[in-house]
């Protein structure tokens, strides 16, 4: 038997809800291998984070553990913002309690070592705000530039934005250390709410499949993703929730689900009006001096949606 | 024979080619006098907007001449962006030479006296910088609170701005002044990008219409619109330009033309990256406190297109 060699990948998460639906995406993919999993402040505290991605791991029980790391606690200059309404207090829709006290290694030290190792064959797919990877692009930034992709959930072009009329949330919560990484150099591929708010997972659809197959993964991730729907009941009147963090795994796999556009995107740092905003110079091409970033524009919608289901439920 | 009272117009403008054409429309609309009009630098400098009203004037050749005053030579704190390459180094697509001295009235003056005289019946259109109206709202708010309505062109939320990625350029060129009138409890209805870019000029047909009708206004449209037309092909991919501030007129004159929606509506005035930036409220509803304006989400186009061909060509 033939083995293609999988595609290795650091996921960089402030484990929330969705954060935690990419995980079991990723996990259940075939051809790639989760080598680390970084922690980030962000939909809850780092330390709810760690604690999430552990719970996540015991559910999915990979056959290789990745390497589990814990990151910043705060934005690079900013107090940190969390997403309690989203995600529940606990970051997985209230299914959690305590923490563990565990000394777990450090995340920025785990992304430069792994991208030591892996070179140009790995990706990065950060899912929470971009301060672990600002930080580790100012720790090394010549490996951080030998990466093969990094692929960045984050951003709201034409569309309105979820934290705030103009900002996308993991933008929003450290606009300074995502403005750092845009013009860092890096391969970088943002998969803004444009795309992701066109991959919803319905409370309906979700609860048959769980009914039919009655897997203990799916009866938590029913149960995790209970309040989140609800929340997107009440603020966007569906019955469900966006797959924002799956749809990044998923472009990390297989980049020919989005299609991109190649524009200078930079992020409001200074006003509180616009905090977070990603300004992209398309269609007018402005005076700044391009970063060169690909800003996903468009998704195949069924293939990705087909594609979760079938792996993850 | 009965009269239907007329109502009131002040139009503020920094006169560009659109403002040209807004000229036009009011002077050709029934049921409206045009009492004053005010020029703000923008556009082009103000002494060439106060020149290109007079050149309007001698072309439209009203019953009644409205009163004509020079405001504002540059914006509250910023200094002065012009807009050549739309509108012609003159203004008026390269149609005009030379600058008469002129001694005009004060436009802030105008203004104030304007609403002091016609109070509810009276309605500005400002469809320049909103740099005088803020100037006669410190002046005298009360009197300017007391105005039937305020039309101001500006401002672009769910589409692209036209001047950098995400402004629109009235409110670009003083953000300061317009953020000041937002704030200022005026009865304000905002025309953007949103809707006026649904209205564009063709210049076929205006060459069609020009053709038939022969006559020297029509001929001069034609000659002032030429360079208009050819910007926006060079921008937009169409030969012909948008009817921005004809429909703000238009607005004034009959507000069942659009449909709006009431809202919070802020303007960046911190960040250069996103400066000039019109943010409204909705669709969610932010933490600041609401400063109601009535913003133009929808516009009934035909309509507009054919009361426009028929009264200006």
């Amino acid at each position: 038997m033939t083995r293609h060699r999988s595609r290795p990948l650091l996921i960089d998460t402030d484990t929330g809800v969705d954060d935690a639906l990419a995980l079991a995406f990723a996990f259940r993919s075939p051809g790639c291998s989760v080598e680390a999993i970084t922690t980030v402040a962000g939909n809850v505290e780092v330390e709810k984070c760690t604690r999430n991605v552990w719970t996540m791991l015991s559910l999915l029980a990979p056959l290789k553990l990745p390497v589990v790391a814990q990151g910043a606690r705060r934005p690079l200059r900013l107090p940190l913002t969390t997403a309690p309404e989203v995600h529940g207090r606990d970051g997985l829709g209230n299914t959690q309690t305590g923490l563990h006290r565990t000394r777990v290694p450090n995340a920025v030290d785990v992304i430069v070592e792994t991208c030591r190792r892996f070179g140009k064959r790995l990706t990065i797919v950060a899912i929470g705000p971009l301060t672990n990877i600002a930080q580790a692009v100012r720790k090394d930034p010549r490996t951080l530039r030998s990466v093969g992709r990094i692929v960045s959930m984050g951003g709201a072009f034409r569309v309105p934005g979820n934290t705030g009329p103009v900002a996308e949330f993991n933008y929003f919560v450290d606009p300074h250390a995502a403005e750092e990484v845009l013009n860092s150099g890096l391969p970088l591929t943002i998969v803004p709410l444009d795309v992701t708010e066109q991959c919803a997972l319905l409370g309906d659809e979700l609860r048959d499949i769980v009914q039919k197959h009655q897997t203990n993964l799916g009866r938590f991730l029913a149960r995790m993703t209970a309040d989140y729907m609800r929340y997107h009941q009440r603020t966007e009147g569906f019955f469900g929730g966006y797959l924002h963090d799956p749809l990044a795994v998923a472009v990390a796999l297989d980049p020919s689900l989005v299609t991109t556009m190649r524009t200078t995107v930079h992020i409001e740092c200074l006003s509180p009006l616009t905090r977070g905003m990603a300004v992209a110079a398309f269609p007018m091409s402005g005076r700044r001096t391009s970063n060169g970033v690909d800003v996903a524009v468009g998704v195949d919608r069924a293939r990705f949606l087909q594609t979760f289901f079938e792996r993850v439920l």
